[in-house]
């Protein structure tokens, strides 16, 4: 232990209770990494907060001392956000799992960062509501609204920005702010929601988050509409999306995961881009929607239409969406994802999918195509050994020039993921003189870099 | 003219063409201004930029002389946003009134901050698309992305802040930033866009917005529907909003603007609480939609219900709305108009507007009703003489307790007009120490205070 780390440590345990502090070496490596391919450090020791007060502790002692605070939810983010690459204090949230407040009239909840999507609406079912971002893992509130997740439902219901109404944060120097009232809406001051969400831990710790909630739709119908090429399929996509139809979900999947899942699982679904879709509403809108949708689809040249109201059909006619990167990194054992993300404006998309396809050829790279192609957002999921060199220059070479491209034709390095420690090479070519801006809102809230030091803006 | 104005008017002129800088005192009257009731005050001098690099020289001026600059687009603020109290340059965008790329398939536009609504939704028409965010007054796009302006179909589209994809901006050095990419979504950087709408001109120059667009949809239906009370009202539309209904609009009007109107005008109409509402979608959305918002009204207690969808017959359902506080201010010959502004969650909205009613009675004002009421926003027009102060101290001390009961019950002072000079004085009440944080953000990017000086955070 460095002499640095006995000057903190004694204070943070005086600070919080016992077993609220640990050095175990096991769980250091647990919070040295999240899901990525991002090269572990470990923190100096792990803190378990129960209360805004006990962060609000923990960050007087970095204060104090100058050390490092890591924000950690469930560890999920794929970019190495929660690697503590400079040592220091990580926070896991996990014994914040509360849910505070249901207000079913507000259309609101009140949660503690640490509870996860799952838990949040297995909780509002019974006020028939939930919570409509669903980044497909099972990740922490807290976590979501600092990566400003989305995912799936993004087309209809928004990323986490649209639905987190205020958040507590606990900043730099220990003092605790709301972002924002509970009112749908204001006019009231900078908005600050909108700043920390997104802000990946390096503007202040949040230890409450007020979410905005919906109705779970009355008539649920799941389709699968398959197209001859990528091209018509975005096509589809994106007129159904202006059509204002009643449409919850509708995303792409490349026929090489559809062949893939084809070899592995034994089924025999057309081998052929196909948009998996969703309808939510009521009875009326979902029907006429259905046939507004299916119509679309047919004058783009659709060959293959299905759609189904039965709850345990739609999950089983979602399986090859759901399964596609699971079942397809099954063909490479021993192999590691590497997802890209990129997001480009709806007219570029059937392009930048053409041009990812050529790229995955032209580096010899093993992946396939998913994408939430309504917000013309999509990931290739590339298979890579991490300690592999020249895996790992061909992957890195596929992500790089695709993210050129997408800011190129005014896109964006991230839709979803995050900036983390990926994407930081690419801020500068993202947001040029922006940049500076984001770095004097950092300084101005985060003097001494403190605040999960080395991501986002730290470029 | 005194010696400061002396030595950075000459630059002024010298960096602009003749005919786009005046000094004259109507113009100058035209600009101390809007359509408040604070006080006036004249700026120095009025300037007509063409482009952002008129906009760039402007500010590069200002930066040299420390000179006070108030962007200015129609004047149509509420609180006193445009009235330069520092004196210094209003840079006033009327002639940066191009429309500049239509993308329909992107479902966005590119417009220059003077391009007003009106002409905006004219050029989209044939495109079969809108932009939906429709504060009543036909102002500037710049304006209303500054103030984060709001309206009649925020409870289906949002908000500017919603609607507003990316920003060019010049900075107070007179650097010039994109705010965001073209993509649907993002999760590279802090959130730039957000915090520059609503900023109300005090951390920028928006020369340049790119706004979301939606296709007009297939089928409208304009609805009304009569209640007993105000409290049956705002349980109905409560519940029309979280049943997920196509509905786009939702308003309230008091009994005493229906009463006003019929005296008036000479008709009616039921002298009751009265939702005024529509629906647009898929026909098969829009009469599901109908049905169950007639369902809906009924078990709340509705005493008269219509429907039509005719054009003609819906602009004359929607008259009596649209024309409420312009009628009743009839009444009062030679008085102005104060306009209240608070929001506050949906579930306290009943009480709230009682807590309102009672208010005009116990500080005998004359004031009517009118309510966004599917966000829990609603205004009172109070009919104020400004020059007498009795009337100012009754109305200002209606505008106060209003503004404080929401506060407290997790509401907001403002849910669309914006802060400007009025709503200074409760920034510290509802945003206590997050008030720090803005004072930091605008300390960071305006650290000599040209901006707007004296609006917003300056409390
Ligand atoms: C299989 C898989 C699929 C995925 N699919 C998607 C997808 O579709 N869409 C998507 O958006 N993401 C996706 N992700 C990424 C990940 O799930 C999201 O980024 C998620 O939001 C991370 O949440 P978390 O709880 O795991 O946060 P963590 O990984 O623990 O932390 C993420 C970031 O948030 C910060 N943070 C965490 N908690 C707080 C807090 N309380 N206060 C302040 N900062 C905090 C951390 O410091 C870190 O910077 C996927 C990940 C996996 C493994
Ligand atoms: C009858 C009436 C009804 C109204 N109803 C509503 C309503 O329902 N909802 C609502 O939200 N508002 C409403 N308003 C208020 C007003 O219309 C809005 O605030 C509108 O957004 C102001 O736009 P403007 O072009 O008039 O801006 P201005 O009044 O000219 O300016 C407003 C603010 O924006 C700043 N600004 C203007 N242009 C720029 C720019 N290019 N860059 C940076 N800052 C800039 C100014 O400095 C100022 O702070 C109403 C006003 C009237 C008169």
């Amino acid at each position: 232990m460095t002499a640095e780390i006995q000057a903190w440590l004694p204070e943070l345990l005086r600070a919080l209770r016992p077993n609220q502090v640990t050095q175990s070496p096991s769980v250091l490596d647990t919070h040295s990494h999240d899901e990525s391919y991002h090269t572990p450090h470990r923190p100096d020791a792990v803190v378990f907060p129960e209360s805004t007060l006990d962060v609000v502790r923990i960050m007087e002692v970095s204060a104090k001392y100058g050390v490092p605070v890591v924000p950690f939810g469930v560890g999920s983010a794929l970019e190495g956000h929660v690697v503590p690459v400079k040592g220091g204090i990580t926070i896991d949230t996990m014994r914040m799992n509360k849910i505070l407040d249901i207000r079913p009239d507000d259309f609101l909840v009140k949660v503690e960062p640490g509870v996860t999507r799952v838990q949040l609406n297995d909780a509002l079912r019974k006020y028939g509501l939930f919570f409509p971002v669903d980044p497909g893992a099972n990740a922490s509130l807290g976590g979501m609204a600092a990566t400003n997740a989305s995912g799936t439902t993004t087309v209809r219901y928004g990323a986490m920005r649209d639905n987190v109404r205020s958040l507590t944060v606990v900043l730099a120097d220990g003092s605790v702010i709301q972002t924002a009232s509970l009112a749908a809406k204001s006019s009231s001051g900078y908005n600050l929601t909108g700043l920390f969400v997104g802000s990946e831990g390096t503007l202040g710790v949040f230890t409450e988050v007020w979410l905005k909630l919906v109705g779970i739709p009355e008539y649920t119908v799941a389709g699968r509409a398959i197209f001859g090429s990528v091209a018509d399929a975005v096509k589809a996509s994106t007129a159904m999306v202006g059509s204002g139809l009643s449409l919850s979900r509708v995303e792409l999947v490349s026929d090489v995961y559809i062949e893939t899942f084809n070899r592995i699982e034994g089924t025999d679904f057309a081998v052929k881009p196909t948009l998996f879709l969703e309808f939510g509403g009521t009875r009326g809108s979902v029907e006429s929607s259905i046939a507004m949708a299916s119509e679309i689809a047919e004058d783009e040249g659709c060959v293959g239409w299905t759609a189904v109201d039965d709850p345990a059909d739609r999950a089983r006619l979602w399986t090859v969406r759901h399964e596609a990167a699971h079942t397809f990194m099954k063909q490479f054992p021993g192999y590691g994802h590497m997802a890209t993300d990129v997001c480009v404006p709806l007219s570029e998309l059937p392009d930048a999918v053409h041009h990812a396809m050529e790229l995955l050829r032209e580096h010899g790279v093993h992946g396939g195509i998913i994408g939430h192609v309504g917000d013309g957002n999509f990931h290739l999921s590339l298979a890579v050994r991490r300690d592999n060199e020249d895996d790992m220059t061909r992957a890195s070479a596929v992500n790089s020039e695709l993210v050129k491209h997408a800011i190129s034709v005014g896109g964006t390095c991230t839709g979803e993921h995050g900036v983390g420690l990926g994407k930081r090479k690419y801020q500068a070519l993202e947001h040029g003189k922006a940049l500076d801006v984001m770095r004097a809102i950092k300084a101005a809230l985060d003097p001494d870099d403190r605040l999960n030091p080395g991501k986002l803006v730290d470029a």
